[in-house]
């Protein structure tokens, strides 16, 4: 199940608004006779493709998906849980279940009604982690939101000036890349499109073909090649991007922080001390140091070079 | 030559203008005959604590010292060297030589010219490490100067308001009180001595007695129970005192670090985002992100409860 998160994770950023499923089937020998993820654009579904390797192997076999087969049916060709009947495939192993109220365990009841070994549950941690922007947007209605700030030690942005250019070093640049690449979209404001004219591609090797769709949040006139989000809330109009990166700068990520329209924040920490300077963050509606705490939890750090990433989540409580 | 540097260390802070030296004595027969550190004040000195332990059985001993033993007369009682010499001890194991100019490699000379077996390196990191503070003062002339930083991730130290109580959680601020115990000297500016009426005493079992001196940075009236500091080039005149803690608030951290006279900077990361509050550093004279780089480097990092230590060290070149 590891690899098959690990197949649907890295797809996390092409397949909206669909979601980046990863399938694997191992024979009835115990070889892997198929693999696959969802496809870019949504389309054909990670077990299709799996499936379709496997062909005639995959009778007996055992098939792990990160989420349970599909089970609506669409214009577009069978059901993956038709698929799977069709197959010969003796046991399915799921990490989660389907949330789309079309499926939502009809899949696996079908599977399991047809005589098959159906088990949900391994895995789901790492399955969760890899669609988190999907999952997003089954529970909220809107992509998973990722703020992207680099920061000097006291938490500046950039000079009195603006200069900003390069509080962080290579490593850092690197991971956004590749951050850029697994997301769908990517957002800054008027202030940073009129200072940087940002490209906000993907500068890696292999990877330049996954540069997102850009956004602007502005409420001024268009600009071409940009969408357009006239505030925040807008998000929940953005119905094919599973994970949305906001990139900058202060004030687009004060406006989003306002409106709690943040699940993560990757913060890249440069060991600089820059003074005065642009802050990263303004007034969010915080009157209290009680209430600012509770709303954000470590996720991951590591270094970067001489930088260091933290990623801080959401916590996402009745209270919060 | 670890336990030795353990035990100095743990005396930092309360044997200034003295070394907080470690030793340790393993008498011929393997057996630890005598161990010491400098004593609060700064005498006796380590060598002759653990060699009074040792007694008769220093004799064809190897005596562990982080620090070449003193060779310069005093009138408050004979030199470690001579003590050494008249001790019977076969083999003297020293981490650094003693910087101190009336020293200077003449006590290992001395020793070795007596036909002891004198061996200078093993473990001199740790023994630096311990004893940074004296270390700083020999070679600058003033205090290790320690900045403590207590900042959300967004780098703020407080509401607009001023309210910054609490913004790290009890493990952190045990970890500060462990900090004070091992500086000779907190300093505070007059803001923040306003504001909170800090103790700045040491509020952890067994070390009570350990609270440090207090220091006002402060060109007004002189207040009760405080040392004066008008400006920190005053750290200059502090003869007595290997370790400074500057504890705050945005204009003392400022003041210090625009005069390039901080060497470490501990700074507790609370995972929460204030947005709109006091900034942690102001003008230091930075204009080009290009000379913000390659003065800090960070040392150690891990979790205090759901807070991040960081420490950063300053790197001392040509160049910076």
């Amino acid at each position: 199940m590891a690899e098959a998160a690990r197949l649907g994770a890295a797809a996390r950023g092409t397949t909206a608004p669909n979601p980046n499923v990863g399938c694997l089937i191992v024979g009835a020998d115990g070889d892997i006779v198929g693999q696959g993820a969802t496809a870019p654009g949504g389309r054909p579904h990670a077990e299709s493709i799996a499936l379709a390797l496997a062909g005639e192997r995959a009778s007996g076999a055992t098939l792990y998906t990160t989420l349970e087969p599909c089970n609506h049916r669409s214009p577009r060709g069978p059901t993956c849980t038709d698929l799977i009947l069709a197959s010969g495939v003796a046991a399915v192993v799921a990490a989660i279940e389907d949330p789309d109220p079309r499926t939502a365990g009809e899949g696996l009841q079908r599977l399991r009604g047809a005589g098959i070994d159906v088990r949900l549950g391994p895995g789901a941690d790492l399955a969760r982690d890899g669609m988190a922007g999907w999952l997003t947007r089954q529970a909220l209605g809107r992509p998973r939101i990722t703020l992207k700030l680099a920061l000097s030690i006291d938490g500046k942005i950039a000079l009195p000036s603006g200069e900003s250019k390069w509080i962080t070093g290579e490593d850092a640049r690197a991971h956004v890349h590749l951050e850029r690449a697994h997301c769908d979209m990517i957002l800054v404001g008027r202030g940073t499109l009129a200072a940087d004219r940002p490209k906000l591609d993907v500068r890696l090797p292999g990877l330049e073909e996954r540069s997102p769709r850009r956004a602007l949040l502005s409420r001024g006139e268009p600009v071409e090649g940009w969408e357009m989000l006239r505030s925040p809330a807008d998000v929940f109009r953005l119905h094919d991007v599973n994970d949305l990166l906001v990139e900058g700068g202060s004030s687009t990520a004060t406006a989003f922080l306002a409106e709690d329209l943040v699940d993560r924040i990757l913060l890249y920490r440069a060991p600089i001390i820059i003074g005065e300077g642009r802050q990263s963050v303004g007034y969010i509606g915080l009157d209290a140091i009680g209430d600012a705490h509770g709303r954000w939890e470590p996720r991951d750090g590591r270094q970067l070079g001489i930088d260091r990433l933290e990623v801080y989540e959401r916590v996402r409580s009745e209270e919060n």
